[in-house]
């Protein structure tokens, strides 16, 4: 917890806690996060892409390593748990090890990544993707608000464009990849349970929408004669809720909605609005867009009103392995914990990591389900125990049998 | 027509009129009214709230007023007859009276209403309020959407708050209140006449509705958990619809509706909107008011959202004076047209003015029914038929006789 507030004072933000790729802020906390990791009994380097990377090796050197991380950056006026807490914890495992000088018939390398929500260059997974060698060359000419380039900022902080494909590991050097990370929802905290399994990294569709009817004044033209738009919109709305909620594990939201003109006596012309629909299953998710976008059709063609639906993101389900679903599930029953299996709503790490290996992740109950917020939390007794859940995972690690 | 064009130039959209209270575009259409009220022979000022004020003596200086006029302020992407039609056409008859240097029994007032709509600060009829002596100084303390409040922007703007009553008239030297507007409906369209006399302006209820949700992640809170406070505005916009499509001549509007923190990935936490419900019955609004906001109270309840209803606006049904209908309907006859006696849906200045003197309004048939919207459309012809009216009732205006 003391290790997250000091890296939480790594910010470009006086009052809060901003951190962004390759800032004067990340090296600072690079600098504090490698210094951690060798008084842990690591060897600890920044790879090609910015990433901190520490090694312990296993009961001889050079062995394949099970990866473990996080990332190291944050949104703007961020929490301080959410990435930071995934690199100490996996950091203050392999000190507890250490302390007792054990080795295990295993290499594990802990990950602090460089950028995981692309807040600088709007674009994201930069460090992991570097790592599972799919970063995109023409994401180097991303620039960010300064007009600075990712190449040139590389340059600046002293990394080498051009060889950024060093960052890339190899199949055989890798196990897997498991992640401990708050949950930033509210599902472990309703149900009374401090840990729980991550089933995958849920897929996403979004969408912008615009319905056009005809603007009136609010006093003059006759309900049965009006072609509203927001009332079109308003149905639209509450037909996500209906379909995403009837469905187990689907969510979808409309997070931005605006209306035109926008005067208390004017009937609105035009809305705007987003769709965010995710399932931790690809074809639910197809399914139920499907379904929205036919029934927004045929609520816009009911009320006259013109409907245009643009597709603007769209990203398939990363599924964790089930052998270290099951491995990770184990750990959190022995600590006496009932085992919930639960899908991630936000996305992660191993959304790129799932390139290179077998993906896995251990979720920490939070507070209210807040993230992304400064009002991120989570108990001293929550983290004590996900650490305890976290080496008991390490210590029994068996990697996968090879077919 | 010309007139009416050019106006429709000051604006702050270079694509589309708006011309709100006390701003830049504001002062340059005020200076080309008092240019065209000189013009025509009158003396013009701008008064302590705003309002351009022309004054065309009658037989001898000093003697009671009958005022015309409307206002130039306009809602947001507008039509360019809404308002400013009146204005010009006051201003045209007295041009006519002052080319052939006619004086009547009386003097004539032509004022152009600094605000009508509420569109920047929310709160509607300040000009004419001002002028009736009615204007509520907490209103100086309404903020417009960059926080600048009314007075700072009076200051600005040249104007005195302080000063304000200054613009109030006295009801001995007034002797009605005279309005020509388009109709924004469709009623005189649908019969086939240019010109018709209203009988009363419909009362109306604003509300302004404050919904407050729990922000969230899109991606991690799962349907069934989620505080959402646009799902719950939906429910409201529908209900509001619905309750208001159920009786004869009641309308009411959503017109505005904003999303907090208004992103694509993160649950609404917090949504507020406008309600607007009228009826030519004031039972029938208060009675639909109650149950529009009982409804929108067991909607927040139902979804564990708290919910904020302030009144933002209450008027009656502020009926024109008969003596004045009865000398609107004989200019009518008198040039051909079959008298229709029609009320009015939209809101106007007789409502404020009513606490002054008796009113009365001329509507002139629009394309349509379209109002608050660019495609506002009325024809060369019917404007000139209207004048004509307009001009043969002043011509032949007769106080009411005093009991």
């Amino acid at each position: 917890m003391a290790r997250c507030d000091e890296l939480a004072r790594h910010s470009e933000l006086s009052g809060g806690l901003t951190r962004v790729y390759l800032s004067p802020e990340q090296r600072a906390a690079n600098e504090r996060v490698l210094d951690w990791m060798r008084e842990a009994g690591m060897s600890a380097r920044l790879d090609a892409a910015g990433n901190c990377v520490g090694r312990y090796e296993g009961e001889r050197p050079g062995l394949p390593a099970l990866l473990l991380g996080s990332h190291l950056d944050t949104v703007r006026d961020a929490g301080k748990y959410d990435g930071m807490l995934g690199v100490i914890a996996a950091i203050e495992c392999v000190h507890i090890l250490n302390a007792s000088e054990r080795r295990l018939p295993f290499a594990i390398e802990a990950i602090g990544f460089a950028d995981e929500e692309g807040t600088r260059f709007n674009a994201t997974l930069l460090g992991s993707r570097a790592v599972a060698g799919t970063f995109k060359r023409e994401v180097l000419d991303s620039v960010d608000v300064s007009g600075v380039s990712m190449r040139d900022a590389m340059r600046e902080f002293g990394l080498d464009p051009d060889r950024l494909q060093q960052a890339a590991r190899q199949r055989n050097d890798v196990l897997a990849f498991v992640e401990l990370h708050i949950e930033q929802g509210p599902v472990l905290e309703a149900e009374g349970l401090p840990a729980g399994v991550v089933t995958a990294i849920n897929g996403a569709t979004r969408l912008a929408v615009e319905l056009d009817g005809l603007a009136g004044h609010a006093g003059t033209v006759p309900m049965n004669l009006r072609q509203d738009a927001l009332t079109a919109a308003a149905e639209c709305v509450l037909a996500i809720e209906r379909r995403c909620g009837s469905a187990g594990e689907l969510v979808g939201t409309v997070g931005k909605l605006e209306t035109l003109p926008g005067a208390v006596n004017v009937i609105p012309g035009k809305v705007r609005f987003t769709v965010d629909i995710r399932s931790p299953r690809d074809s639910d998710r197809l399914e139920a867009v499907t379904e929205v976008v036919a029934q927004m059709q045929s609520i816009a063609k009911r009320r006259s009103v013109a409907i245009k639906v643009t597709k603007t993101h769209e990203g398939g389900v990363a599924a964790c392995a089930p052998w270290l679903m099951g491995q990770i599930g184990t750990a959190i029953a022995a600590e006496g914990i009932a085992v919930r299996m639960l899908p991630s709503g936000a996305g992660h790490e191993g959304m790129a990591m799932i390139e290179l290996c077998d993906i896995g992740m251990l979720f920490l109950r939070c507070k209210k389900g807040i993230s992304h917020n400064p009002a991120e939390a989570i108990s001293a007794v929550d983290v004590e125990t996900g650490v305890r859940v976290f080496l008991r995972f390490i210590e029994d690690f068996q990697p996968k049998a090879h077919a």
